[in-house]
């Protein structure tokens, strides 16, 4: 992509307006736009990277097993009666009433809605296990919005849904998601730890969330400092298979989030307890018969008793990853993307346009690198060299190459690391290479 | 996917809620699951479906040169008073009250909120011609929402949005989407016309809507029959050069909707013009300064004067794509996939789950298939042969394997074409070469 075509509308000014550092740098890298409070237009760098992570989430559910399917945002308030939530939901449950008068409302979550997908359909022990999950935009009327897509009203949230016809099957279920969420966060380029968590308004009688660490994040974090150790999960893993020891092996240390951490009753030893920030990323729970048994969502099991469907669900909050990995992944000249969401891989900064040797190198390098099928976007603007590369380090493209007349002469170009500052002089083919080999 | 694992919840009566033919196979095949009068819920395959169909738009929007942002779904209603729009639109529009009583909207298209992104950035002529886009949900509150996803409540649909400096400017713009929509029609195994439009309630001075041909169609569709025997666009085009000729020989010959078409003013002669069902997939519109005006949206030409940008709007039917193309793809025993979109390309049936041998092969081949990247969808289930291939007639994928204990003897398996219904008898190895090779 060239910069002089691409909308980033980046801004020179922090705005006032953002508390946190992942909204300040979302605003000025031109990656988000207010439409109202809590409310963003994800503009095309922004969405890139929203739909960066959407597609690695979306990858290690389906090869966790689970069944990509899209429920609608707009929900019947009677199946929210059914379940008892409508009235005890709050004020945070944007209601609506249509044209002929039915009480609709934007949905926060979908528990109720594919309760009665399942019970429409699921009728037999052959018919489960069954693992569904939606990547779709949901509504929470946070009374005081803030933190940008941290905590926006209108956010993309992966949920998925577990049927099984017993607590066994379900805890299976269960911990297929607890492992593809360590997997997701460990693709993203974030260390994330499970906390034994309570279930809150979902319900239920085990949970966990996942925390990624960021020393800017909203909360605190306790834990066994071995922990922040342990390998990340990676590599084939048989989702049919025993999950049970890796769900051990990860939940065998203390960690536990600062509301629930008594230090009188920890029994991790001072100099072991680390205590961190951290940022919510994913909740899990298993709830059993909670919504199926109000629900009617019933299967007949192998004895032919009728009983209700055991039930999990499992959110990431796929917006709040943008703000989050931003939190986790910045410095003071702006965003530091991991590679695996970055925008673009490669950031080709011409310093020198009216040359028109230079311009040639760079058309080169650009077409070169595309052809490769690198994503880049080349910086082919009139600006002055050092606005070109403070752009370029507010919006934390991994690699920079920069092309000016003075390397040029000899062949040479600049490589740096966004990350670690590193910058190497190249020739062009080597830098192709290293990009395009 | 093992059909024993999908959730494929097909139906074996016709739904009687159902007046068309895509609506009634949509809830037979299992792809939709009604959720309120006229919102659904999109199963697996159904979703994968629609997912195949936008990324065909995407890919030929980018290609065209649009980028890609993503707006909310819930709107300001100030944003909607600036444009005179709010009060105009009716009853269609879902009006929304949140915590704080503010109004809000559930937007039914994305004009204003697009000019308010817009006005805050462009500033220049450096900065246009800027041609935006998004897939997102919209909301229209029909009064009698009927006919499945093709006139839902809640639907999905791609809407670009073009800013330029100038008429010509916007008249290319204009013309890179008609270009795009007829390529990205044909890509779906479509054939489009394009129909010279009313703008309706969008408003403006060039409009055009694009049909495809169904004998079920919602309208009729008069025109000169050379129209039908144009070339499909395909190939290579290059968007930055003049779409002037191309745009003029779409539109060279007559072609109109009932409403406009006056037999006694048909320039047509009796015997060149021919009469077709069709439904609408697409609208395009050219109205230059209609937002920009009253919403302020200025930029500098490079007299240094302050003009307001030209703009237009093009929208695709995502959603209603799907249940289109069925009405335009079907016979009595179910739907007909192009390939382009099918939710799978190959259904494997194994005529007798309870031979090993039988088994054996089919997951040899399932296995292959896979690996290869071919999708394919395994009846794995005990199920009769009469009703596995009823099934797959009714779910229309574009090609069925069959693996019985009798062919298999003499190493031969079944190979049907869904559309023209032939059969051949290959042997195993031919048959994977078929689809593997």
């Amino acid at each position: 992509m060239r910069l002089s075509r691409y909308f980033l509308p980046t801004l020179k000014e922090d705005p006032k307006e953002a508390q946190i550092v992942s909204h300040r740098l979302m605003l000025r890298a031109g990656m988000i736009r207010q439409s109202s409070a809590g409310i963003y237009s994800w503009l095309p760098m922004g969405y890139n990277v929203l739909r960066k992570i959407e597609a690695i989430v979306r990858e290690e559910q389906n090869l966790a097993g689970a069944q990509e399917l899209l429920m609608p945002t707009i929900q019947p308030a009677d199946l929210w009666r059914e379940s008892g939530r409508y009235d005890d939901y709050g004020k945070e449950m944007l209601r609506i009433r249509d044209r002929h008068d039915r009480d609709m409302l934007y949905g926060p979550t979908n528990e109720e809605q594919i309760t009665e997908i399942a019970r429409a359909s699921v009728r037999s022990y052959r018919d489960v296990p069954k693992l569904l999950y939606h990547i779709q935009w949901k509504f929470r009327d946070e009374v005081r919005p803030r933190f940008g897509v941290m905590r926006g009203r209108e956010f993309l949230m992966k949920d998925a849904y577990s049927f099984d016809i017993d607590k066994a099957g379900a805890v299976h279920s269960y911990n297929r998601m607890f492992v593809s969420y360590l997997r997701t966060y460990s693709r993203l380029g974030l260390r994330a730890i499970p906390l034994a968590a309570d279930t809150g308004p979902i319900g239920g009688d085990l949970s966990h969330e996942f925390v990624i660490l960021a020393d800017t994040g909203e909360s605190e974090v306790f834990c066994h400092k071995d922990l922040l150790t342990f390998d990340p999960l990676a590599g084939d893993i048989d989702f049919e298979g025993d999950l049970q020891p890796i769900v051990d092996h990860w939940t065998s240390l203390y960690a536990t989030s600062d509301d629930k951490h008594v230090p009188a009753d920890c029994p991790v030893p001072e100099g072991d307890l680390v205590q961190r920030r951290g940022i919510e990323v994913g909740h899990i729970f298993y709830f059993g018969s909670k919504y199926s048994k109000p629900m009617n969502a019933t299967v007949q099991n192998q004895d032919g008793e009728i009983v209700p469907l055991e039930m999990g669900s499992y959110g990431i909050g796929v917006s709040r990853l943008v703000g989050a990995i931003i939190e986790a992944c910045h410095d003071e000249a702006g965003i530091v993307w991991p590679e695996a969401v970055a925008p673009f891989r490669v950031g080709l900064i011409n310093l020198k346009v009216q040359d028109a040797e230079v311009s040639a190198a760079c058309e080169d390098f650009y077409g070169k690198l595309r052809k490769a099928g690198v994503e880049v976007l080349y910086d082919d603007t009139d600006e002055r060299a050092g606005a070109k590369f403070a752009t370029m380090d507010l919006i934390g493209l991994p690699w920079q190459v920069t092309i000016g007349p003075r390397g040029l002469k000899n062949g040479i170009v600049e490589v740096k690391n966004r990350k670690s500052g590193a910058k190497e002089e190249l020739s062009l083919d080597a830098a192709l290479n290293r990009f395009a080999g």
